[in-house]
């Protein structure tokens, strides 16, 4: 517990024994060998058996997604007249002398999670990232991706959605490569030499659609259970439909060379479609080519067993109320960095608890320490967990806090719940930034200020689709915050992410572990035992305003009226605009209590008087119960029209967009569509929600 | 603060803090060099400038006491007719190849603190060693110390008071030497072969008659301040006439040599006699000798600064209320064991207290942390400050914690007020043993059983003469405990206590060192932020009964009456038996007390209700006043009949017995003088303060 006069304050305690030797032991541990999903239980065990030594209560939760794994795969390049093959593409990476890792027998091929199974043949097209603009720009140039096998390259929008794009415009197949000009040569030395992704590395990943629903996808919005019902493979939507292989740019090469001289040069499309392999001579193309392309992606389906690994510490006055801090455990090989060194850290972060609990604390609220398995299979082992435990953690869950990939490079970047930024901003300030005299807030404003952010403080973006946040945040309607030090690239999803790479390049002396270490630390024993909650309605309130505003220059933008026309651009969202205004005075009337219930009684309420007393637990507990519940209140049970499962109404991962997130969901499909009328229908509708939050924060 | 429920325990998190590194360094920086009293300020400004790193608002408090310094010296035998000289002693401890200790420029030679100057001549006696029974048997073998130069060896007795009793015998000189039976080549391998003192070392020590008073000779009762009033060095009562030397036992052969055939053989007056120089083919005779011995001891007498280091961390809750933990600086070497194991302790101390404040912790009561300076001079640098701040002391002691030679052995010991006892043993069991599965209280009570203690828990003695708790608990009444891993000799006071010599032989990790650190710091942390403090006054009934006890059969020993005869023996101490009964019916009401609050309200008095509340704290100020100062109930204001400093009536520091204290010095002092009338007036008196500190007690 948060002392009151005169006690230790848990979280710096907790930092002081948070050691960066342990945190190596356990990152050598989890990244010691190739770990996919549903291929073993010895992570989980250890894990468990860990949480346990520590005396933390842990139980290991199954459940029975539908997985595929890779079984035979092609990528060849032949004359559809002759049959003669003119190439046949390597699909898998090299091995690099003195690396282990990148020679683990258990290292997969070639191979998108949750892909259709398939054996195809058509001729080649390239479409750029696979954005929606750039079908688009492929209609305009006259190029037909139909029953085409589709060549882009990763980045700007999720592999899932590029494979999707393709699939919409009538292609039979999809291949995804890393071009260097955005992960590799073009960023620096390739590894060994250097920390970037070398010419036969693939970028493995998952290609399930988490727009329609994430986790099991034939039990959406369920938990996959043993028994549960199944819907028929066929049935699940969030499954794309035509096969995908990803690519090295070592094997994308050939494909693009033989698209040369075929359809429309990229440049003259947009100089934006020119990647970085001009410089071994390549032009871009569209194409469709002269040469047919062969893309088989044979995998098994099965359903499989997953292992959460949940530990638990319970509460001592509220125990009721949830503190979910988490991480994915499995791997798309050694996944030294995403997601080992979560896991490293969770795992140390376990110990420091469990070192907690023997000098005496207990935190007010549970924590449930949670290693997820399948996230690297469209978040399977949060969301079904989400699924199961919905009606506690609607009714009880104060925040979840992730740390996938802690340490990918050396600059922290967060997403959150606008409710927990400024918890993470007072958490920052108290983490040394590594190497240097400055906290990682310091490091962390200087690199969101170079990235051209505005504001006096760090950007932090809502939500984005690739994390285990998503269940918590649009699901279930919890705060969530992500983050972690990143990089661009490099490595992920390939053989090289590897311990190696790591102690070379990335964090040699486990400084930056160290400091994620303090700074989830710090974040999940403020929320678990801060005596009232520092979850910020004003700051809710503040970036509801923004994003009206956003969405209005969006409106304004896409729906520019005809000069003086009765157009919606000149409109404002004014129902939202007067919500929003009512949900900031009631923020304010929040803040004052809060700081009332501080100066007249002190957090702690220990004072010599019994009405005193009675009246500031009541306050406290009051004012936990709004400020924690408030994200609830932007969830809309019926869920976004068309993608049921996503159930909050101010924002939602984009899988679309570069951001990664869209605003006011609903609205935006309506302006999408560019329906007015349904688009004030719905925006008063969220006026009504954004009303019923304000009037729930003022109930004292 | 201890924190309530779920509260991190400040003193584990502070243990886990505690560092074997560190303790390393700063005892190599406090053995570093020779650092005698008055000799230079450089060790107490780095210890000062430690704490205030730490955040620790520390002064330097200086006095001016009356020391001594060694300008020259001899020892010889000759030839008194011829004036042939036959031997001179070399008075220099040999330097150790590779111990730079050793050879430090600044070491002593033969010297003994506040020891007479002189140039005396006389023949040598023998005297085992000077205790009052050794000069008795002497009379009794008819071999006069008339004029005599007495050769003693050190044990039993401090060094003072055989000096002392060979005045009172009428010796002009004494000479005092460590027989290699007790402390020597008979317990096994010498330094630098093994840990124990070789034939060249000198056992330097203080001379002052601490019996008399501590501290400096000429302001007895008063500080030492640089203007306050001073008695004339002649009427200084704790001073010693006649000049001493210690010297070696290779130095004491040949005076041995000169003692054969002359007088007694000792043998003859007790095996007890016989020292370990047998196997140099010496036979011990008492002499006198043939030849005379001179005796030069040339001392320099100045009034020199002294400096003890204050740092002050104030309680939050009770501040006035005051927690004193020390030990003394000053060394007569190197002092690596004695008392840089103990220093060392201190700063450590005072910088995991200072990470604990910088983690958030404030203690209830006010900690200092007392780096004395002039221990070695007759604990003159806490004598002095205790004597200025007796006010204070007297009004909120709370406790004296001392750690002097914090690692001179492996064996756990301790001495205590008997209020101290149970918290020492609570603290033992937390703190693990070094290399061993068990607490330091298991390897302590196994220690205690070997040596022959009986009873459940190990033997904690009453406070002994030689410790910086005397000024605490004999003359301010305020419960104090001394503690450390003890060995048996070795190295004290020479030039080989060195931290070449701990490296090798006493604590080569540094794990004792640790362990002394934890065990300190539990205890001071216990008692400064308990809200209910440990001090027991059921231990202190009982101990008392055991007094009585022990002190009957003395009586019955001493006094043992004619058959039938009305004697003393046969009398009981009535009078404080029937008082003892009420302190044990009053300290059994405090426990109730005490039961009642942790059971009914919790020692936090966190509860909703104001009356509760008020009243629990007002209980638990109740008893912790009562508790902390029930050891004041048995001082004296007037102090003991002829020794006026010495205040406490129950146990005193005794100078003239192996056990170290004497019970009931006042009755004891009778009971020598057979003095049957003043013993009962005595014992009434004593038992009217025991009766009063009962009702004290009582007093709710
Ligand atoms: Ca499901
Ligand atoms: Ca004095
Ligand atoms: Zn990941
Ligand atoms: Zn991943
Ligand atoms: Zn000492
Ligand atoms: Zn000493």
């Amino acid at each position: 517990a948060t002392a009151g006069a005169g006690g230790l304050d848990p979280a710096r305690v907790l930092m002081d024994i948070l050691s960066a030797e342990q945190l190596r032991e356990n990152l050598e541990y989890y990244a010691s060998g190739a770990h996919v999903a549903g291929t073993n239980t010895t992570q989980a065990d250890h894990t468990r058996s860990h949480f346990e030594r520590q005396g933390i209560g842990t139980e290991t939760v199954e459940y029975y997604p539908w997985l595929n794994y890779p079984v035979a795969q092609r990528v060849a390049l032949f004359n559809a007249s002759t049959g003669a093959v003119s190439f046949e593409a390597g699909l898998q990476e090299a091995r690099v002398p003195g690396d282990p890792a990148s020679d683990d027998p258990h290292n997969l091929p070639a191979f998108h999670g949750h892909s259709a199974d398939g054996n195809v043949t058509g001729r080649l097209v390239y479409a750029n990232y696979g954005t929606g603009s750039d079908f688009r720009a492929l209609g305009e140039a006259g190029v037909s991706v139909k029953g085409a096998i589709v060549l882009m390259r990763y980045g700007v929008v999720p592999c899932a959605y590029k494979v999707h794009a393709a699939e919409l415009a009538g292609a039979h197949g999809a291949l995804v490569y890393s071009d260097p000009i955005d992960d590799g040569y073009g960023k620096g030395r390739v590894y060994p030499a250097g920390p970037w992704r070398p010419a036969s590395s693939l970028q493995r990943d998952s290609v399930l659609r988490l727009d329609v629903y994430p986790g099991d996808p034939l039990t959406p919005g369920y938990p996959s259970t043993r028994d549960a019902p199944r819907l028929d493979p066929r049935d699940a939507a969030s499954l794309n439909r035509i096969p995908s292989l990803p690519i090295s740019h070592m094997d994308a090469l050939p494909l693009l060379v033989a698209l040369q001289g075929h359809g429309v040069e990229a440049a003259d499309i947009s100089r934006g479609w020119v990647g970085g392999l001009t410089s071994k001579g390549v032009r871009y193309w569209t194409g469709p080519s002269a040469l047919a392309v062969n893309l088989l992606n044979q995998v098994a389906y099965r359903t499989v067993p997953i292992q959460n690994v949940i530990g638990r510490i319970k509460g001592w006055e509220d125990p009721e109320q949830v503190v979910v801090i988490g991480n994915h455990r499995d791997a798309w090989s050694a996944g030294a960095s995403d997601p080992s060194s979560g896991s490293a850290v969770l795992l140390e972060l376990a110990r420091a608890l469990g070192e907690l609990g023997r000098l005496g604390w207990r935190p007010r609220r549970t924590i449930i320490l949670a290693s997820w398995d399948a996230g690297e299979y469209g978040l399977a082992g949060s969301t079904e967990w989400v699924e199961e435990n919905i009606d506690w953690l609607r009714a009880d869950g104060v925040a979840y806090v992730n740390v996938g990939a802690a340490v990918e490079g050396s600059s922290f970047r967060a997403t959150a719940s606008p409710a927990l930024k400024d918890l993470l901003y007072a958490a920052a300030k108290q983490v040394a930034y590594p190497h240097s005299n400055g906290t990682v807030y310091d490091a962390w404003l200087r690199d969101s200020v170079a990235a051209g952010a505005r504001g006096r403080r760090p950007a932090v973006q809502p939500l984005g689709p690739a994390s285990d946040t998503m269940a918590f945040a649009v699901h279930a309607g919890v705060s969530a915050v992500d983050f972690g030090f990143a990089g661009s690239g490099g490595a992920r999803h390939s053989n090289f992410d590897s311990i190696q790479r790591v102690a070379a390049f990335v964090d040699p002396d486990m400084q930056l572990h160290l400091a994620a270490a303090r700074l989830w630390g710090q974040v999940a024993v403020r929320l678990a035992d801060d005596p009232v909650l520092r979850l910020s309605p004003t700051r809710y309130a503040a970036d509801l305003k923004r994003y009206i505003r956003q969405f209005e220059r969006k409106m304004a933008l896409l729906l520019r009226p005809p000069p003086k026309g009765p157009g919606l651009a000149t409109e404002r969202l004014g129902h939202l605009r007067a919500a929003q205004h009512q949900l900031e005075v009631s923020a304010r009337i929040v803040e004052d209590s809060t700081r009332h219930l501080r100066l007249v009684y002190g957090e702690d309420c220990q004072m010599a008087g019994r009405r005193r007393h009675r009246t500031c637990l009541a306050l406290r507990a009051s004012i936990n119960d709004r400020v924690s519940k408030l994200e609830r209140h932007f969830i809309d049970p019926d869920g976004a029209p068309g993608r049921e499962w996503h159930k909050h109404v101010l924002v939602a991962p984009d899988f679309g967009a570069a951001s990664g997130y869209r605003l006011f969901p609903a609205l935006a499909d309506a302006l999408d569509a560019g329906d007015a009328l349904q688009l004030r229908e719905r925006e008063k509708y969220i006026a009504g929600m954004v009303h019923e939050a304000a009037w729930f924060l003022r109930e004292a």
